[in-house]
């Protein structure tokens, strides 16, 4: 009865035009394996295709490298994991060598396309530097075939940026959890660079985006924690972004998983965004990408902070070191007669772009009952 | 005419009976001799009055000092400074030692009201620790004579925290500057324990708070640059709130004015708003309370963060250190013909509760065309 309350406005809505806007806005869910698996692509840097050369790889391959080696790792990559969602973290375009933005993100985004795979992409600080805007470019992502990317959310008036947005990922279908949101995507614009005199470099999340994200927190907890099937905590969510937060400087090799290459490219100030996440209590792992030859996680105050590795091959990076991606799977809970419920567990590994997509670096980033952010009542110190 | 305009309301109002409220919304203004003094009172700390006993005094002290130091200090320092604003940061009362918050913080303000010169107070970590919560405390404040506080802003729906308003400070009367505000004050609720299991400490400045912050200023900033002599750049602003930041901890003795004697207790987290403001471009100076023994001033990023040091007798400090308050003042421009114009500079000195009252630190925060936050369109890195 409840799946059916669902199917009808579907249905209806495919009568009239408005069909395609009411098949975007579908939900994600679970597959009959109990599982969602999600994959980053981190820093396509996409140019013009054929014509633009790779870097940092090894003189051998130097010669027919090309945009089309990034095409051809996706469509590999896509074909071995069959992912339930693409998720592409920014840079998906380099702007100053793109001729034509529009056409570089067709290519760019075309084995996702193809693949009939629901995908999604949020801004770096490069997809902007052709001749479109950061709106101009997230306007035409959010019209393309299979995304279930939007420009912002239609329920707030003002918001910073372009592609701020959630999605909801609910339960197996003839489930308890068939109509709950078990797993929160959000996705945000964490900005190109500082528009403040006084502060260089990078751009930051603003408050108004973390208001969004607070409110939007709040309100899938309350609808998690009560209905049907009323849970004791809110269901887990990830966050993917482009930029760094500055937390991510609080790790080294004694206390993370994978490498760190480079400096954490964060923005100069500290916006708070780590604080916030903190506060809502729901976010487990954040995803980002912007520094391509660091592709590890750390986890700070109860959340982890992961890198995926730079994908793309018109993208620095390092010779003879592999471009990667980053795989995430979320593994819902079996009850002993065998019916799917809640999320049991989130782990994630990195694919190398080599011959056979070698996996490295497993690891478990969070389980239900370890760790988690419940609730509790406190006394405060003074 | 334009000062007509705004006085005739202001009559209509006082033949009903909310004539109170339309008092309390008057503007505040600068005086013909072109200043606005404001004091600021740190952490007085009141319990019961003559019953509670001093903390951290000299021996000799000890026997005949109680909260009666605390109003007498503030007796004599109004007399002196006569300020057109007094300020209280926070800790106005030690919640803990109050039987009765409603009757402590009647006489903790009695000295204020009794001077007729407008005051405000914004809460601190201690103020909700008797019987009366943060909101029950800040509604008590904004009820009582004289006072310009308010619980929130009305034009926000929702907002964390209580005691998060502005007030605008208009130009000389009958200058061109009569209807525009020259200076803008900020308080805010930095809270009290973060409620946060997994982060401990103090609590902070939330993403709410910081977006109405945020929008107040760009609206303050279009009225100024706007409008009758429309300005360059928008009026300076200076924000009171009790938490510091965590960039004060940015400073040592090579770079500050004033002392520290202990360590910054901010929160153990950094919820941005140091950003916010940066971002915003219009606050000058902020300025809190919390650690008693620290009385510094230091500059960063274009903004002094300064502290008053602790005022009152019931709270920590240092024997043979003197009780002291903060006093700035707001000088504006005048022209070749005498006429009052925008704001010129800001100075800043301490008065210690000793025999003369003297004061020391004194310095200038800022100065027109001197490290202003002019806008200027910036090129961006990579």
């Amino acid at each position: 009865m409840a799946a059916l309350r669902v199917l009808i406005p579907v249905y209806w809505f495919c009568l009239i035009p408005i069909c395609i806007w009411a098949a975007k806005e579908a939900k994600l869910r679970f597959g009959k394996n109990g599982e969602f698996k999600i994959l980053q692509v981190a820093d396509m840097h996409y140019g013009n295709g054929k014509t633009t050369h790779c870097l940092d790889v090894l003189p051998s391959q130097y010669p027919s490298c090309s945009d089309l080696n990034t095409t051809a790792f996706i469509q590999r990559i896509i074909l071995s994991e069959k992912p339930n969602l693409i998720v592409f973290t920014g840079d998906n375009i380099f702007g100053y060598d793109t001729s034509d933005p529009a056409k570089s993100m067709d290519a760019a985004f075309a084995p996702a396309i193809a693949s009939n795979i629901p995908w999604v992409a949020v801004l770096g600080n490069h997809d902007q530097e052709g001749s479109l805007s950061r709106e101009g470019v997230m306007k035409y992502i959010a019209g393309m075939k299979n995304t279930l990317s939007k420009v912002n959310p239609p329920e707030v008036n003002i918001i910073d940026g372009f592609g701020n947005y959630n999605l909801e990922v609910e339960g197996v279908e003839g489930t308890h959890f068939e109509n709950k949101s078990v797993l929160n995507l959000y996705f945000l614009d964490s900005g190109d660079y500082s528009k403040v005199p006084f502060i260089p470099g990078y751009g930051w999340i603003k408050p108004s985006q973390q208001l969004w994200f607070q409110r939007t927190s709040q309100k899938l907890r309350k609808a998690y924690m009560t209905g049907l099937v009323p849970q004791q905590e809110p269901a887990p969510g990830l966050a993917y972004f482009h930029i760094p937060l500055p937390e991510y400087a609080s790790f080294d090799s004694s206390n993370f998983t994978g490498v760190k290459e480079e400096g954490i490219s964060s923005a100069s100030v500290n916006s708070g965004f780590f604080a916030t996440l903190v506060e809502a209590g729901d976010v487990k792992v954040v995803f980002t990408g912007h520094d391509h030859v660091n592709d590890f996680c750390g986890k700070l105050t109860g959340i982890h902070l992961c890198y995926a590795g730079g994908f793309g091959y018109h993208a620095y990076g390092k010779a003879g070191w592999s471009r990667r991606a980053r795989m995430v799977v979320v593994s819902l809970e079996k009850t002993e007669n065998g019916r799917w419920e809640d999320v049991k567990s989130i782990k994630t590994w990195k694919r190398l772009d080599d011959q056979n997509l070698t996996g490295i670096d497993g690891q478990v980033l969070w389980s239900k009952g370890f760790g988690s952010n419940r609730r509790k009542k406190q006394d405060g110190g003074s």
